[in-house]
C-alpha cells in the first residue's frame, strides 16, 4: 500500500485554479525533483516551478507538503495548486506517472485516511455528505457526524455493553456469587435501556433522512383537476404542457425542486381517467408505479365538481398509506367537491387556485412541513445516521433483544453471551472496526476523485 | 481599492475540494472571525472549521494566509480548501458576503496584483495563456513570458531607445560640439538595429501564433472527390455524412481537432460544382468565404479523373495565395489528373486513398508541417508575442522609423524626439507602464473568475 497515488482534486475544466493531490512515500521525492523544493517544511506554501522529465517548467504552482503522520491520509502527502488548464492538468499527472505514481481510485485518499486509522467510517461517510449536501440540515449534520458525534456515541454504546458483557461473563464463572440474580435482572435493567439508545439513533435515522436524499413528491389526480398548473407553479416555470384537454401530461413530468429546506423530486403524474368505467388501465398503473416510490401523495381534485366516483371506489389503493396533502383546486369556481371524510381524515386540505398565489404559498409550506415532519427543528440531532449505519444499529438491537431475551430464563443465560458480542460487533461496523472489504469498496467508490 | 474581493478559483461543481480566494483588508479579520485563526503564520496551511455569522460551522477547511506585499495581489489574501460542494460554496461566499467581502470581477486578483506592481501585462497575459493553452508549445513559451522574459527583453529595447534619447537630446542643445554628424549618424546606425530586433519580435509573433490559437484548415475540391472521406478519417470518426452522390456535405461542417502539436479547426466544405457552367453559385461563395479565413487549404482532387476545368479557370481566386496543400485522392483507382503546374507550383502534393492509412498519415504530417512552418522548432523561441503585444511593436516600429526619418534630415532632428518618445511608449504599452483603462477593462475581463 506504499505505492503513490496521484489525483486531481478539483474539476477537471478551465478555471483560475487546480489541487493535484499526491499521497505516499514519494512525495518528498517529487517536492525536490518535480519542484525543486528539496527540504518543504510541512504546511508551507511555497510558489515553485513545476518541472518535467524532459526539463520542460509546466506551470508556476504553490507546493505544499503535510508530512506522514499528520496528513489526511497520514501519509506523506503533497497538494499541487496549479493554472486550471486539463491540458496542463494532463501534463502534470502524464509527469508524476512516469516519475512513478499511479491514478488514485475514487475514495482512495480517504480508504487511506481509514486504513491508517485517521478518520473512521462515520467521519469518511461524514466527508461524501459534505460534498454532496444540498441544504443547511444535511450540511449541519454532515459536520457533526464529522466531529466525530457519531462515533463518539457508538464507543460509548460499546463500552458500556462490554461492561455488562465483563459482568454476565462473571456471573456464568462464579455462579456462586448470591447476589446473582438480582446482579442479571439489574443486566437486563441496563441491557434495555442501551437498546432503547440504539432505538432513539434508529429514529435519528429517519428523522434525519430527509435532509439527506432527495424525496419524492407525486401529483396525483383526475384529469383536467390542474395537477400540470400547480406541478408549474411550484417550479415556478413553464416546464409541464398545460392545456384544456383532458389528459395532457402524458406518462410523467418530473423535476428536481428545492422546497423550503427540502430538495424534492417532484412529480407530475398523468390524470386518472375512468376509461371503460375501469381504473385498470395504463394511466393508473403507472401512477401507482410512481406513487409507491412517494414520499407524498399531492392528491388533486377541481373543487368546483363533485368528487370523482371511479377515484372514491379506488382511494385506498390510490393513498396506501403514504402522507398524504389534498388540494381543492380551483376555488375561484366555487366548491362542490365533498371529500369522503373517513378515508382521508389524516390528509391535509389546502384551498388552492392558481390565481391566488398566496394559496400556492400555502401549499408550498404544506409540503415542506409534512416532508419534515417532527424533524424540522434539525438543531435538536446532534448527529446522523445514514442507511448503512442504521442496519447496523437494528442488527445490533436485534441481537441486543436476543441477548435479553436469553438472559431472562436462567437455562439461557450462557447463550446471551454470543448475542451480546454480534450487538457490540453490529456496532463496530459503523465506525468500521471490522474490516469487510467488499463493503469498503463499494462506500469508498462512491466517492469522488481525488478524495 | 482596498474592499475585500472573493471567488471561488475552481470549477463549480461536486468535487473533492474547491479553493475559494479572498484578497483586501479584510483578510486577517477573516481568518480569526470566520476559522478562528487569529494570527496565522504567512503561508501556514492550517485545518480550522469555518463558523458562519449564524455560528454554524460550514465545513472543515484548510485555510492559508498570505501576507501584504508578498502575495499575488500584493494585498493580504487568505485561500480557504473547503469541500466540493456547489451548495456549500455558495453558503461560505455568502458568509463572507456578509461579513463585507464583495464577489470580485473576472480576472481582479490579476487586476490588483498589476496595479500593485506584482506583475506586469505581459506576466498577466503569460496566466491567461496558461490557462487556455491547449499544446505543449504554447505552454513552454506561456511560461517563458511568466518568467519575464517578454518584459525584459522590452526594458532592454526601451532602455536602449532612451539612450539613444539622450543623445540626440545632447546634440540638439549643444549643437557647437564637432562630432555632431557622426554622432548622428552612429544614432541613426544604433536605432536602425533597434527596429531590427522589434521586427524579430514581431516575426516571433507571427510564428509563435500557430501555438496559441485554434488554426483554420479547408478542405475543398470538386464534389465526390472524397472530402468528408479524408475528413472523417483525419478526425477519426464519422462526423461526416458520406455517400456516393456528388454534393453531399451541404454548407460546411468544422470540428476542432490537434494535428500534431497545433489545435486546428477542420472544416468539410460543399463540393464546388460546375453548376450552369458557372462556378458562381451558393457552393463557391460560401467555400470562398470559409477559404478566406483558412489558415491552410487542402485541395483535393480525384486524381483517377482529369483535372477539372471549371476549377483550372477559377484556380487562382479559390487559392488566393493561401497555403496551400494538393490531396490526390483515389490513387487506387489509378492517376489520370494532371495539374496546371504553373499556377500551383509552391503546393504539396500527396496521393492519397482512404483505403492506405499510411497516406492519411502523410497528409496528416504534411498538414502539421505546413501549419508549423518555420516554428516547428518552437524551442528557439524565448518568448510569446499576442496580438495585443504585436500591435503596439509596429506602432512602435512606425514611430521609430519615422524618427530615423527625421534624424536622416538636418532641418527635421527636433522632430525626431516626439517620434522616438512614441517609440518607446508604444512598448511601454506592451508591459502596461501606461494606463489605458478601457484596454485593461477588456484585457482582465477575459480572464477566469477567481484569476
Amino acid at each position: 500500500m506504499n505505492d503513490t497515488i496521484v489525483a486531481i482534486a478539483t474539476p477537471n475544466s478551465e478555471s483560475a485554479l487546480a489541487v493535484i493531490r499526491i499521497s505516499g512515500d514519494l512525495s518528498l521525492d517529487l517536492c525536490k525533483e518535480a519542484c525543486n523544493v528539496p527540504y518543504p517544511t510541512p504546511r508551507h506554501a511555497y510558489l515553485a516551478k513545476y518541472t518535467s522529465l524532459e526539463e520542460e517548467i509546466l506551470d508556476q504552482i504553490i507546493l505544499i507538503y503535510y508530512e506522514n503522520g499528520k496528513s489526511f491520509t497520514s501519509e506523506h502527502t503533497i497538494e499541487l495548486s496549479c493554472h486550471g488548464n486539463p491540458f496542463l492538468i494532463k501534463e502534470i499527472i502524464n509527469d508524476l506517472i512516469a516519475r512513478g505514481c499511479r491514478i488514485a481510485n475514487p475514495g482512495e485518499f480517504s480508504y487511506r485516511a481509514y486504513k491508517n486509522n485517521k478518520i473512521d467510517l462515520t467521519k469518511a461517510e461524514a466527508i461524501a455528505q459534505l460534498i454532496s449536501a444540498k441544504n443547511k440540515q444535511a450540511l449541519s449534520l454532515a459536520n457533526k457526524n464529522l466531529n466525530g458525534n457519531l462515533s463518539e456515541k457508538i464507543n460509548l454504546l460499546q463500552n458500556k455493553l462490554l461492561e455488562q458483557q465483563s459482568i454476565i461473563e462473571a456471573f456464568i464463572d462464579f455462579p456462586e456469587d448470591d447476589l446473582g440474580n438480582d446482579q442479571i435482572l439489574q443486566v437486563i435493567k441496563s441491557l434495555k435501556g442501551l437498546n432503547a439508545e440504539i432505538k432513539v439513533l434508529l429514529e435519528h435515522a429517519k428523522k434525519t433522512d430527509v435532509f439527506n436524499r432527495r424525496l419524492n413528491v407525486a401529483i396525483i389526480g383526475p384529469p383536467n383537476a390542474g395537477k400540470s398548473s400547480i406541478f408549474n407553479k411550484i417550479i415556478g416555470s413553464e416546464r409541464s404542457i398545460v392545456d384544456e384537454t383532458a389528459g395532457t401530461t402524458r406518462d410523467f413530468i418530473e423535476k428536481k425542486v428545492q422546497i423550503g429546506s427540502v430538495d424534492v423530486n417532484l412529480i407530475d403524474t398523468a390524470g386518472i381517467r375512468d376509461t371503460d368505467k375501469n381504473v385498470e388501465n395504463i394511466g393508473i398503473s403507472k401512477t401507482m408505479e410512481l406513487q409507491k416510490e412517494a414520499d407524498l401523495v399531492l392528491l388533486v381534485f377541481d373543487c368546483s365538481l363533485p368528487f370523482p366516483e371511479y377515484i372514491n371506489s379506488n382511494l385506498e389503493r390510490l393513498i396506501n398509506n403514504k402522507n398524504l396533502i389534498i388540494a381543492l383546486n380551483k376555488i375561484d369556481l366555487g366548491k362542490k367537491i365533498s371529500i369522503p371524510e373517513l378515508k382521508l381524515k389524516n390528509a391535509i386540505e389546502i384551498e388552492t387556485s392558481i390565481k391566488d398565489i398566496d394559496s400556492i404559498a400555502r401549499l408550498h409550506s404544506a409540503i415542506e412541513e409534512n416532508l419534515l415532519g417532527p424533524s424540522k427543528t434539525y438543531n435538536e440531532f446532534n448527529l446522523s445516521v445514514n442507511l448503512r449505519q442504521s442496519q447496523a444499529l437494528q442488527n445490533s438491537s436485534n441481537s441486543l433483544e436476543q441477548c435479553i431475551s436469553n438472559l431472562s430464563t436462567e437455562d439461557s443465560i450462557e447463550l446471551s453471551i454470543p448475542e451480546l458480542k454480534d450487538s457490540i460487533q453490529h456496532l463496530g461496523e459503523i465506525v468500521g472496526q471490522t474490516d469487510n472489504e467488499d463493503m469498503l469498496d463499494i462506500l469508498f467508490s462512491n466517492f469522488c476523485i481525488g478524495k
